[in-house]
This record gives C-alpha cells, sequence and structure tokens, in this order.
C-alpha cells in the first residue's frame, strides 16, 4: 500500500531575542522567544533529498534577528504579522504557503528606588526609576500566536504560569456519587489555578488599519481574567472558567473566543485533630500531583471555534 | 452578542500509579502517568454551579487505581481501554460521552550482577538478575493516548525523550539563498535529534479479538525508528523524518498513520584556527537554542490522518 | 581498614505549606517550602538497623505542619528558629544534636482591580484589592536556612530567581590575553544575571530580644542589591558582585557576611553586517548555555565566614 | 567598619562538549558538559575594575574546547586534572592559585539492529551494531570534580538521577513516637531512591603512574551501588545508605571516602478497601514531594573527609 506524506512543518524554534530601544536615556526593552514554522512545497525535501525549495531553518533565524532591527519590536503580535507575511509572500517561487510564527514574551519592569519611607516592591510605584536597568517580572509569560496562509491572518494570543488563589469562596458538592466515590463535599475550599489561557482575536488581515491596539488589549485581557477569577463565587472549577471565559467577550469586542486550561492546583487541609488542634480552614498540604485539570472554551455565537485542544 | 461553551472536558491528571506484580519471586513492576479527560453533558457545571451531572476528579483518579487491582495492567493500550470504555458506558445516566485516556509509561530494568569478568552495564545480559531490584532504564518514555466516543476505540501510541545521533552520513546543501542566508553548506556534520513520535493503529474497538499485541507493537516500532534513523544517508532533517515513519508502516501492518517531531539538536563544529589547530570534525560545541524543528506526517494512503499538530 | 560513619542527616523534605490568616474579611496568606534535616545518635539507625533513636521524617512534616497552626507564621526565618529548637531540645533523650531547617518562600500579591482609567499591573497601586484574591508574584525566591545546634542559632537568608539586567553601563576589557584568547574587547555591553543571594544575620539567639525584623530586613537587603545593580558602572561582573555584597553591609547593620552566585546571562549582539544593518547595540541574542559564573563573598573584617560555596 | 572580599570564583560553567573519535569506520563519542572556576588573584577584578589579572571565562571555555582536541578525552577525570593544572601552571604570573573543574556525562550505546528473533532493547547484546549511530543511555549522569592548587589534585567522582526501587524486603518500624508521630509501622514496603553518589579517590596527582583507571573504577562502582542496594534487606533508608557506602569502600581500593544523598521515593499504598478490594502491596501511589532525605558519608579510618555537605 501506498504511503502519503501528511501535515509538514519546519523552522527554527525558540529564536530569544532581546531587543533594546535606545534613543532616550531611558531604555526600553523588549524580550521575545521566537519559532517560526513554515509548510508549502516540501515534499522534495522529505521524499528525494533534494533542497531546492529548502529555506533554512538557520535563515528563519537570521530574518527574525534582522526584522527586529529593520522594523523594530512594538508587539509581539504585530511583529509575528510581519515575519508570517515575509516568509509566504517574498519566499523564492512561492514555496512557503503558510507561516506560523510563535512567540512567547517575558516582560521586565525598572529597578526603582523608593522615596524615603515608602515600601519598596520592585515595581511601578511612586519613587524614582532607573533608565537602563531592569528586573524580570516573573508574573506570567505573554503568548502569542501568528499564521498567515496567504490570504488572511490569524492572531490568537495568551498568558500562562499566572497562578492564582482564592483562600476562600469555593464550593464542591453535590456532584455525582458512584462505587468509586470518596471525596467529601467542601463548603469552603481553597481554589487555586495556574492560568493558561488563549484567545483569538476576529483580525484577519484584510484591513491593516483593523489592527487592535494589541499590548493595551493584552493588559486588559489579563485584568479581566484576574477580576472574573477573585469576584466569583464559586461551586466548580468550571464554573470559573466560564465566568472567565465570559468576562473577557463581555469587555473586549476585538476577541472572539477565549480557551482556558485550569490546572486544580489543590490544598488539602491537613488533619490536625491527631495532635489535638483544631484546623479551622487555616493550614493546608499544597500538592503537586495528581490534579484535576479543567479546559474549556467559551465563543461568541456563530464563530467556528479555531482554538485547538491540547 | 451571545456567547456559546464550546469544547470542554476535564479529568484527574498525571495519576502516578505502580503497580507490582508478586505472583512469583521474581515481582514485575508497572509505571504509569495517567491522565483522564471527559466530555459531555457538562453544560451545567459551567453554567450554573450545578454539579449534578459531574463526576468528580478525585473519583476518576480512585477509578485508575482500583481498576489496576481488578484488572491488572497488561499494557497500557489495553488498561486505557478498560478506563475509557468504563466513564463513557457505567457513568450515570451516560452524561460522559467521550474519554481520553493518556499514559506516560516509565520502564525498568532488573538490577543485575554480571559473571565474573563480565562487563557490567545494569541492563539485560548474562549474570545474575535480581527478583526484585529494579533500575530506571532512562532512555526513553513510552505514551499513549486512547479515545473512546461510546461506539470507537481510537488509540494512538508513542515515545518522547529518545536522543540520538549520527556522526556522520549526514549531509545539508543546495537550498534556497536569500538575502537572509548566511549558512554554510555542510557535506558532513553530526545530525542529532530527541524523537518524539507517535503512531495511530488501524484498531478501532469494534472487535475485541483484534487488539494488536501492544508491548511487542511498541518494541517493533522503536526498533524501526532506531533502524531507520541509523542506516539513512541524509541530506536533511526532513529526510531521515519520512524514511523513519514509512519504515515504521512498512513493518507494522497494524500502524496506519505516523507522526515524529524531531527538533534538530544543533552540534556546532568549534573553530580551532585561532588555536593553530584542525578541527576535522571531531570537536563539537552542543548548543540548547535556538534548534530547528522539523514535524511530519507519514499516513498510508486513504487513511484520514487524526494525529494532532502541537 | 575499618570504616567510620560520618557526617549525616535526614528528615522531610519540601514540605508544601499554605497557612491562610483568616482574622478579618481581608485575609493573608505564607506559602512555604520547609525542608528538615536532623543529626544527632544515629549511628545504630545506619548500622544496626535499630531505630529506636529514630524520628521518622514523618513525625517531622507532621511537626511543620502543626507548628503552622500554634504558632503561626510570621516570618520563614522565625517559623524555621522555633522547629529547629523543637527538634534539639525536645526530642526524646536529647537524641537529635543539630537541626537544619531550609525554607523557600513564595509571595503574593492581592489581586487588584484599578480605578477607572488607572493603568493595571496586577500588583500594588492606586485602587481596589480584592480581600481573599492572591496573584503569585514571581520575581524571586526567598529563601532561609536556620541552624540550630543546642547552643546557639544562625540564620542565613537569602533570595534566588531575581533577574536583572543593565542595558549599558558595562566594559569589559583590559584582561589577560593568551594564546586560547579571541573574546573582543566590550565597551558597551548588556549586563544581565539571575541574582543567589545569601546573607548571615549576626544574630546567635542566645538574646531573642535581638530578633531582627525578618520581613523588614529581606525587603531592605532586596532593594539594596537591585540598587547596587542599577547604580554600578561595572567593568566586570565580578566588580558587580562586590558593589552588591557591600552596599547590603553598609546599609544593614544586622548582616555581616553576604555571598553571591552570579551567572552571566550573556546577550550577544547579532551580527546583522551580511543583511546591510547596522547592530548599534540594539538586537541581542540570549544564550542559555555556556555563561560565566561569578561567585563570591564579601564579609566584615573579624567575622569568620561560613556560608558555603556551592 | 571595613569589609573584606572573602572566598571568590569564576568561570565559565556547562561548556557542552561533543568529541568524535573517527579514527576507524566505528566513531566514538565523549559527551560532556564541563565547568570550569578559578580562585587566585582576583581581588583588583573586584575592587577596581582593573582586569589586568582576569583570564576572561570565554578563554577558559576556548581552552576546553581546544584541549579536547589536542589531547582527546579519555576519561572526564584525566581531562579535568589536565585542564585544572593548565589554568594553574600556565596562567599569566601565577594569578590562578585553585582551579576546580566539575564535569558531566552522558553515556550513549551504539543503536543496535537484533538478530532474528532476538528481544530488541536499544543496548548491547547479540545481534549488529552501527559504527557511527548512537542512542543516548539516560540511566544516569556520570559526574566528577578536580580540584587542583599547585601542588595536589583532589578528585571526586560520582554519579546522579540513577533511579532505583526494591519491591520488597524493606521494613521500618521501632522508631522513636511522640506527640506528633501519626506514621503506621510498615513491614513490608517499597523502598525507591534517586541515588546521587560521591566518592574521593585517593590519588593526590605527585605520583601519575598511579592514576586509577577512571573509567574501570567508575563501572564498578556503580556496580557495587546497585548490588548492595539490591541485596540489602532493609530496615531503613539509614541502613541502605551504609550498606552501600561501605561497599564501595570494601570492593575499592582508590576510594576512600563516599557520601549518598537518597531521597527516599515514596510509594504509598493505595486504600481500596471503600472499593471492596483488598490491597496486598500491589497498587501504590508514587508520591513527588515531600519526601525524606538521607544524606550521609562513609569514609575509611584516618581519612579526613573532603566531599561536602549540600
Amino acid at each position: 500500500m501506498a504511503h502519503v506524506l501528511g501535515q509538514n512543518q519546519y523552522g527554527k524554534a525558540e529564536n530569544r531575542i532581546v531587543r533594546v530601544y535606545r534613543d532616550s536615556t531611558r531604555h526600553e526593552i523588549k524580550d521575545l522567544n521566537v519559532s517560526v514554522a513554515l509548510s508549502g512545497e516540501f515534499d522534495d525535501v522529505h521524499l528525494t533529498g533534494s533542497n531546492a525549495n529548502c529555506l533554512p531553518t538557520d535563515t528563519t533565524k537570521n530574518t527574525v534577528f534582522a526584522f527586529a532591527k529593520e522594523y523594530g519590536i512594538d508587539s509581539a503580535e504585530a511583529f509575528g504579522i510581519l515575519l508570517a507575511r515575509h516568509f509566504v509572500d517574498d519566499t523564492e517561487r512561492g514555496v512557503v504557503h503558510r507561516a506560523r510564527i510563535r512567540i512567547e514574551e517575558y516582560t521586565w519592569d525598572r529597578i526603582r528606588t523608593p522615596d524615603d519611607n515608602a515600601r519598596f516592591i520592585g515595581s511601578e510605584e511612586a519613587g524614582h526609576s532607573f533608565g537602563h536597568s531592569f528586573v524580570r517580572n516573573g508574573q506570567e509569560v505573554r503568548t502569542s500566536e501568528i499564521v498567515y496562509d496567504g490570504e488572511s491572518v490569524q492572531v490568537i494570543s495568551g498568558l500562562k504560569d499566572l497562578v492564582v488563589l482564592n483562600s476562600t469562596n469555593s464550593e464542591f458538592w453535590g456532584y455525582i456519587k458512584d462505587k468509586y466515590t470518596t471525596l467529601q463535599e467542601a463548603y469552603d475550599r481553597i481554589l487555586a489555578t495556574q492560568v493558561t489561557a488563549r484567545w483569538k482575536y476576529g483580525f484577519t488581515g484584510r484591513d491593516d488599519e483593523a489592527q487592535p491596539n494589541w499590548n493595551r488589549c493584552y493588559t486588559h485581557v489579563k485584568r479581566h481574567l484576574l477580576e472574573a477569577f477573585a469576584e466569583t463565587y464559586s461551586y466548580s472549577l468550571q464554573q470559573t472558567l466560564h465566568a472567565m471565559g465570559t468576562r473577557v467577550l463581555n469587555n473586549r469586542a476585538e476577541v472572539d473566543e477565549v480557551r482556558l486550561e485550569l490546572p486544580n492546583k489543590h490544598h488539602f487541609l491537613v488533619d490536625l485533630e491527631p495532635f489535638g488542634l483544631k484546623n479551622e480552614n487555616e493550614v493546608y498540604y499544597a500538592a503537586d500531583r495528581m490534579y484535576g485539570l479543567i479546559e474549556g472554551t467559551v465563543h461568541r455565537e456563530g464563530v467556528v471555534p479555531v482554538i485547538p485542544v491540547v
């Protein structure tokens, strides 16, 4: 029986680029991890050993660094769109049909010295900040994925490693009981999770005027995710997930689909009775594994969801 | 505009189970990491806070451990099929419509003491082996994903973290040169990669008699991947990928689709000229990032490929 | 020839404890990872199989959780001192002669909702903060090590994973040139490092009135490390290291020794000449490995340094 | 009060070198991760910004790669001795007083194709092996640390990440019971650990004829550690540790000190009673954290132990 070469893609992954803006005495930096994946007319590369159609991964890397100089990096999303269009539109003989750019962004805050008597938090508040000295923020990693197929652009932005915790306002009860059930119902528990979120923009690239303000939108989506997590009185992590997704859709017209992956970072009440102590929801053991994993998509009616399940 | 709850799933992830068989003085062990994801009638859980349809993730965990006792673990795949069918077929009121079981398996070898004068390698060869003492193999992690939707079963097996290297018989030249090209052509280079492979079986679960011998098949697929890597004179990692995938299809009739993800673990020749030394392909710097990443699927003609791109 | 049992210690490592304070509607949380190591009269445990002198690691774990309830956790250092003294002073027949408590602390900020028009940064600034909702800070991990030997207490506090970067004000030139030298001198480079710092307090535990305000001191040491990094015009990372250490000693009388481990997170200028572009210190490649690693201790005259080299 | 610069060291860490031997059609490879740390007359580098005494970390990296060509790599230990002596003995004006070389080594096996009907295990057994194709072994990482101070050499070799498990022949009972004790005594439990071992050789470098056969010795020490683990009927992990250390000293005259760090990789029996099942030591949950951590040194009488506690 014959074999067929199916979906394939290649490119340079994890190009770690730091772009410094030195236009004034107050520098700015962008810190990205850029991965390129190209698809197209690459059958011969796989089948015959001919590399005549192959744009080397090394060249895709060089392009990333050169573009950072030529065009600057205003946002990961805009930078990714430039790169994706270049690979598809400019490669010889049009052999690249589709380009996917994935970018992780690490945020840096300026190092600050506080006013006298101010509490120092290494972050933005009253006090003096240094013009060229930075401390990595570390709260979350910003992500984006840009796909261009020669016609339209698709942008899925996101974040990961954002760890949140509610110390109350979470219950879990009324569930199915079967022969394998031992879980006790909970009427006041810690709810903690490490948020991975991805959201798709309605932007298609057919009208570049319509490009959202990617950085501003990111800031607001993050804010809405955090606020919805904080404000939802929760009967399940699923309910919290749904509240977080709909909060984003309700507030950001640019976004038409949100997908969340929320591991339940279990905090188990420690039994202190053997030591003559009463644990009034005060002392918890934070477990690593196993963990509940709750995933789901919320999208606008009429939109065909595209964010892949992982 | 109204919002819609799209694809969603949940379950207990990373249940770390070790099953010991003590039927004779020579014990056997199975060491698995089992993750459960269920989909079905869970809209209310997300929307109303009612958990009436919710089988708790804790119960899915208990089920994994109980099944390990009740049914044993002959192979990860057979164990996953049992679990997936249970969750869909046996949960109250049929609220679970689809179950996905993912399993990582860690392999253990018996600890051995060599014959006198034998070279000791901590692995299977001539000499005495202990009946209840094991050393973790560490060469690769075996993976499997079983999906059951109430009608048919789909099994995708695989492996990851298998690191291989050819110290010659690899070239790369004749590629596209554009304004961003600086790479020198190579006529004798190291080719190294960390193999992630997934292969789908034709097995659909409609005839349980047709279950492949999962363990034997795994051993052979691994062998064919290694042999194809070793025997292919390579003009690109893409060509090697294709050779590995077709080798499996040519030799294992049970398999009808193979997908490979092959990061190019670059080994750069160190320039020793400044020190008056000639580097005749002897001294390499092993780089971490960035790396080429080559991904592709090979499947039988007529088969619709289903292994997702990640 | 006879063999001797030398230094040995044991205990439960990585007890992950979250302590919630629910005294008001505004909860507080402490999130610690506590590791216990005990030394003493444990020869029989090793030599004869008798556990008569063995306090099980499980019991040391229980003690950590019970103490969190009984005494609360004001600071990791004070909590560690309580635990260390308990194990040495209270264990049966005085078999524990020395206890070492190591603690990692993860910081949480309150989730905040901004005032209208305020920039949201998920951190402390103007706006409303939630009483029981938190987001993990992620900037650095706070560390402490408390040792008690029955007589005196030694406290070494620290931090790790604090990543900082100066985009200018760093040079490196005038070094030894030998036959293996190829490095070009640099007159304006990025200086970036991931700070691991440990500092020893003069506190000996003989006068508990003299306990420093551990939390306040930590905040200030971190501030001085950051400020010294930002304000030092650097001719080598060694010089920056020394400036950071002396800054702490100059400002915090409680501290008498500082040790720093500073990996040089290299940012290499990308050569853009082949693409007809001039890289004016704007585009850098952030390398993972290899990296320079600079380590050093600064201590007060007359103090015998005790922080171990790792 | 004046401040003093205490212990300090610097160098290039994690030089990832792969050395290929192509002398015949059957290639050989050595895969090392080499870290250099130099101490000496570096006060000015820290205090004045003068680098006149500084051998750049970049040069130490170049030296590692050049030496791999000039001298080859027979063993990590012998290679490290060459490097350490070079840095101390050959650096300009003798400014380096002490060099420490740490090396991790990753082992590769040849890829093999089995004889017909042979069981394939990707390791050494009957069948055909490829001359230039390798698969990374993955069982453990080999380590070594070489220190030279201008007079004598000290070699501490070791291994890490070697995971072993006994499925029976382990008990734990008869321990201290205090008010925080809840642990049940165990008369048949799984004993599993991830071995980190370091052993010091008596070799001082004063007589190079006396260099041990480092590779052969490594193989044997690993063998003795595994055999002692397997053959010891254990009443505590401490007892097993002691048996492992003494086994090495009893069998390898070159070694005069052994230190082991053995995390107790807990395998907890799952309670299956609620499901009407009896768990006869068959189904275990493998826990990540917290874990007991047992550390200890065994040394020959009269030897002053030097392997540091970490």
